[in-house]
């Protein structure tokens, strides 16, 4: 038995899908036309977890355009959240949004910005949207139902030897002496283990979508978000890959951590290499309300 | 008086930036093609040092053509270079070729590839040309003309504090735990600094044209080559910006190490806050000899 919440026939995510779709477009239009023009930036968390008008302006249309369509779901946005809004995954069919992932390059104006949209049922992820706004690059995958980027079909990277690996990865919020050192120690790992390269764009979801086109053979961070992973998680899942918990185990959407790779093996590798660093979860302030 | 070599009017130079963009063109089109098949990947100066047969085909199809319009002209490539050409600059009008620079991104289809072509004549960079083959970018700038980007005009960052900067660097091919512990000891000084972000995206050139479109403030590195600078340089300057030597002193193309902001006071605090890795200058054999 389904709650009355989430009765609908699956066949609907679909037509959520597309709705997703179009409102990611629009979303990525304001954004390109903001690029352009100074921003006013605030801070978050920290000195360098920054903020714009255009993030609350693009969450606010995405958000007030699904909720016109669909008022019985949920809605977890970064702003939302971070404006004090309960973070929290229930069963019922919720749209997980960052509005503008990159929002420290956006400020910038480098190009690598995206709009997530993720979209869950009874906690299970159903689809998720990417678009690369200033590239115009539509990244999209409904669960068993493949992924695409532009329509083209995305296949992971099957490379399983460490050796032979394009690692990516995100400096994270956090930048304590402590943070740092575990961040740093981490890279220095992967180095001496002869990863190919290891590359930081500055954007979580944009990352994730080059393991699902197989132009990368893993990522892992601490300190993301699941606005981050949501939709990212079933682009790299539709296109063969594996994403996973830090520890190892099974993908933890709230646990603000991630390794994806292309391979089991690879991901595995990965995960047994890190030492962790520990954020406050996405669902802290949810759960002790 | 100029030597016989280098009679021709500067007028001349222009020319040969079309020929520079025509061919970079070409060339863009020829690695567009060959990013989508299984590349045949050997190894130079270590492990991670990659180079493909498309590296090569695409140095000599730059060469060739280049060589067939001015027989009289010198040429320094990366590939040639690598098979023990020597790399010597002198007065006589010279072309400075990167072919493929991002072939490790070339290699696992990670989007930052780009085509570089450099020009000095008595040992001043006159113009350079880059190209994002991926993404179609072209990148151009001549010596009192200004700098561009696919016809817009390029116009650096005017930020001086160091904590609003973004700020790129590249890893470099030396990866023995000495030279680990000073690359990672100079990131991890920046982002002590609390600047915004540091960004690593595997081309040099690329990132070097980010500095000049004003997208991040400031890019350093050591262990890149002439040929990794020579038309960033141009371009970076007719963007209004600055390239220096990682010792604060002018920029050395032989030297294996650069700082680029768009701003002089930016250049010098960066270069004020490394500490040094030490390569072989590029012309170490040429002077040998």
């Amino acid at each position: 038995m389904t709650s009355a919440s989430n009765e609908e026939p699956s066949a609907n995510w679909g037509e959520c899908m597309e709705a997703a779709v179009e409102i990611a477009r629009k979303a990525g239009q304001v954004i390109r036309e903001a690029v352009k023009h100074d921003k006013c930036v605030t801070t978050k968390s920290s000195a360098v977890d920054l903020v714009t008008e255009t993030d609350h302006l693009v969450e606010n249309l995405i958000i007030s355009s699904l909720r016109a369509k669909y008022p019985s779901h949920s809605f977890i946005g970064e702003e939302s959240s971070a404006a004090g809004e309960k973070c929290c995954l229930t069963d019922n069919p919720t749209w997980i949004i960052d509005p503008i992932d990159g929002t420290c390059n956006f400020v910038h104006s480098f190009p690598m910005v995206a709009v997530s949209i993720g979209f869950a049922v009874n906690k299970e992820l159903e689809f998720g949207v990417i678009y690369h706004c200033l590239e115009e690059n539509l990244y999209t995958a409904r669960k068993g139902h493949g992924a695409f980027c532009n329509g083209l079909k995305l296949q992971v990277s099957k490379e399983t030897d460490l050796s032979k690996a394009l690692i990516l990865t995100e400096i994270g919020a956090k930048r304590d002496p402590e943070t740092l050192k575990i961040f740093l120690g981490n890279m220095e790992r992967f180095l001496k283990a002869h990863v190919h390269g290891i590359r930081v764009i500055g954007s979580a979801t944009l990352a994730l979508c080059q393991i699902a086109a197989g132009a990368a053979e893993a990522y892992y961070q601490f300190g993301l978000h699941c606005w981050d992973i949501a939709a990212a998680a079933v682009i790299i899942r539709e296109a063969g890959g594996n994403v996973i918990d830090t520890s190892g185990g099974p993908l933890d959407l709230m646990s603000r951590r991630v390794v994806a790779a292309g391979t089991q093996e690879m991901a595995n590798h990965i995960a047994q290499m890190l030492e962790t660093i520990t954020y406050e979860r996405d669902d802290y302030n949810a759960n002790n309300l």
